[in-house]
């Protein structure tokens, strides 16, 4: 298993007039958090799309259970539980706030696409690498 | 069962550097969607908040099955299959390209809460007027 | 002179906690009234990149007089002063309120761009041929 | 004078289909880095809004020389060259990438508001005592 945590700071473009962080938000967050996880690594989303390899996101749940406010530091802890073998791969990601609370967790699914012939692909060697250590389960 | 429907239009703001929709931005056309679907019954959220109902969403999932592109015209297709009784109101949303295909569709879970006490309240009479002709199995 | 007008409605995601419209985001709805202009002469914003011709904002000067809210029709007058004969095009652009109000008026200068080389080009003459009964000037 | 700096990942979300940050989000970034720089001198935005102060934007103007790409690492530059006496305060502001160029850079003008009222104000003692030794001009 993986988990990577990252910290966030509400933007003031964040929130809306409820004064709250407005939910589409938190989608953006996770994929900060899901970049960062990949730095972590030492490795980049960015190197990933230069080696012809794009991970669009095909599914995301939600569930929105404590606001955020403007200036709030949130942690985004995000958590790969399984190092696929294929195509599609799924992140759960939590944000907690300052006190600790959980405040938002989802799920995400991407697949690895070929960035010019929009095919399934897998992922590339180069994070397979840098994961494995995390999943002494695999051989 | 109520049904509206609403085309929105992509904006270059909306897309990233994949050339689609960024995710994240179905979340916002939902809630556009969600907007109009209530003016269409000569009701707006805007009167609602005026009236010290607020509904943030509190679950959201999402499925992304064809990528939307910059000016593209989608239509978004919102229901309302049951008439909630309580504070929880869920949605049925989907998309459709211009060629009449589904690319995204989701589910959306909202409460209706006391604007100052944010307490959970139930849907405004106001509204539920306007709904209640199109869900005669409620009397 | 071309004036082109287009309405926007305030979106919830474009508010922010102060209960207003976001300042950056006049920035974007300044962007959709100018695609929207070029639209109603009859030509497409997505057409001329087709063509290999893009258009990157350079600079955007703008001021905020009045706030904006949630839900409020806003219509955004585009304005081109000048038909360009070279790779810098300026709109003049202004928000109006639903009372008729001026709440905010920007310039925005674009350059025209090869897409591949990144060198600067011209107006293609698809679109000049559409602006030019506007410019009885220019002959 | 006042300088403060502070850096921003570049978030896939930021980006457009120009594979460039999309102009208006550098108003945004702006944004942040002003928050930054308050905070630097240990007092906060947020606290100047619960105090009943609020800043809303009343101008800005953007210059945008270079592109920006997904995870770049850029520099923000905030400069306040006068400790203003009046509802009315200016920043400049500047964006380097990596390379140490400059991309972007503008002129922000905000108001200091009673948050209630809406009237003018005048920058809380609070802030102006940390500023103070910035500008040894100002006795």
């Amino acid at each position: 298993m993986f988990i990577a945590e990252y910290d966030i700071r509400v933007r003031y473009a964040d929130t809306d007039q409820m004064n709250v962080v407005y939910h589409a938000n938190y989608a953006t967050y996770f994929e900060i958090a899901r970049t960062e996880a990949i730095r972590s690594l030492g490795f980049t989303y960015r190197e990933m799309e230069a080696m012809g390899i794009e991970m669009p996101v095909t599914e995301i749940d939600m569930r929105f259970l404590r606001p955020a406010r403007y200036d709030d530091l949130l942690k985004v802890r995000t958590t790969l539980r399984h190092l696929t073998a294929n195509h599609r791969i799924e992140f759960l990601q939590e944000i907690f706030n300052e006190q600790g609370k959980l405040i938002t967790q989802g799920r995400v699914t991407l697949f690895f696409l070929d960035k010019i012939t929009k095919k399934r692909s897998t992922m590339p060697w180069q994070l397979r690498e840098k994961l494995l250590p995390f999943f002494p389960e695999v051989s």
